[in-house]
């Protein structure tokens, strides 16, 4: 393959950007990589595993000759991380990220752009349970679904060679708009972690006779609150930047429990069985 | 260890009631085992697996000779069952089940009983995803909680026997009220079952832009759907059997979710971390 670009910079060199430096790295997509970052011992691991060719902790540092910059740090602080780049990135510079909401990103970081500079905003969905550069690894992307946002800034051209470089790791690359990215993940992401943390909180501490309830759970309670485990940091901020399509999910769910609860309430036993057979039939597609 | 009952009749020799026969023939705990059951596929693989010296269709041929008499059918269908072979039961007939609620079914059986039977309500908690005689097995209960509700009717020699047969299985015993049962299964089993089955009701048919929304989950999604592929109609015996204390887990987890909805709507960032964060520990404490 011909190189993509001359250097790009990783602001996070976690999981999703040390994997993707794999990869660039392995099919010459980049001459350079660059890690921002602010843990020295991610530094040394990023560093010895090759995944970068330099680290810095200074943004103005990590600008300078970055033809590609890869913001995959906590969503929210994107803007002032590229903030602080922008002044020393070369005047065509092409941003990317692969934050996990695009409406806001797109919204917040399209007026941060110099005139000649593009904005390419990605999402791939692939597992985030483990972090740190130590995790990285050349298959997570293979077969995911990558997402990719075209907006106002995206020129042809950016778009074109991101989606190239994404191309290269085996995933599935796939564009939509920023909102119905936002909606669909509202749904099939960001709804799931609030329900569960909501049923984990409720039954957080819950006793019966001196008994704690939660003890006698088996493998449906097991399953059913796995991801409340999950970071608070990186959930509140989805719940922050992704706030209207979250509530038209919510909604839609508080729609469905209010008729389970009636359900109950009023012993209706046919209504009972629709319920749960419509349960069924989304779960027997999801395969 | 000594002969507990002459004849145990098990009503629906399936995955529990089949796993206990094996343990109590191996052990020889009873001297005869009878399975009452519908299907003759399954009489076929009961008796082939040699749980059960004899099976039949009729209630009152089942009755006849059984000093304890098993309970294992879906809970509903226990008073017409029941009802159908105390006429023919020895006077001194002692009475246990297996359903996941206790006080609807001790308030059902208990009026049924002659006056020298006994009731003595239990509630294995045993996975239930595989059903049939086929899927019997020796260890089913091995380390598994068995939960015994003694109530008015049950005699200290009836509980004792039934505890005996229970211990032999390798499981661990634990003595509660009918109520205090129902009201922790309630939270730690009929809720998560409601709560995946109206999430996964409220994403059935969702989509955005033409696009399957449940499509673009991952590991979140599934874990958090999975019980909703359970039988409806065991989900729907539950709910109208343990109405009550599923309405107060119910009104808990609306609390919760009320709390998550409220926090998203106003962006309020430090009451979101707050309730991530009890939810992780929750999560953290189920191990």
């Amino acid at each position: 393959m011909t190189v993509l670009f001359r250097q790009m910079t990783i602001c996070g060199v976690g999981l999703i950007g040390g994997s993707l430096a794999i990869t660039a790295r392995k099919h010459g997509l980049v001459e350079r990589i660059v890690g921002l970052g602010r843990s020295q011992s991610n530094f040394d691991v990023a560093l010895a595993r090759g995944l970068i060719d330099f680290a810095t902790r200074d943004p103005a540092e990590a600008a300078r000759g970055a033809d590609l910059v890869m913001l995959a740090t906590p969503v929210m602080t994107f803007p002032e991380t590229l903030a602080a780049m922008i002044p020393h990135l070369p005047q065509n510079a092409v941003i990317t990220d692969v934050g996990s909401v695009k409406a806001w990103v797109v919204n917040e970081l399209e007026p941060l752009l110099g005139p000649q500079m593009a904005l390419v905003a990605v999402h791939p969905v692939a597992g985030k349970e483990i972090v740190g550069a130590a995790a990285a690894e050349e298959q997570l992307f293979v077969k995911r679904r990558v997402i990719v946002t075209p907006s106002p800034r995206s020129t042809p051209a950016a778009l074109a060679q991101v989606e190239a470089l994404w191309r290269a790791t085996g995933a599935n690359l796939e564009r939509m708009t920023p909102a119905a990215h936002d909606a669909i993940l509202a749904r099939a992401s960001h709804l799931p972690q609030l329900v569960a943390s909501a049923l984990a909180g409720s039954l957080e501490g819950e006793q019966i006779d001196g008994k704690v309830a939660t003890e006698y759970g088996a493998g449906g309670l097991r399953d059913t609150t796995r991801i409340a485990a999950s970071s608070a940091e990186m959930w509140r901020d989805i719940c922050l930047t992704n706030r209207d399509a979250i509530l038209a999910a919510l909604k839609g769910f508080h729609g469905s429990l209010d008729k389970f609860t009636a359900a109950v309430e009023h012993g209706d036993a046919a209504e009972l069985i629709a319920l749960f057979e419509r349960g069924r039939r989304m779960r027997e597609r999801l395969k």
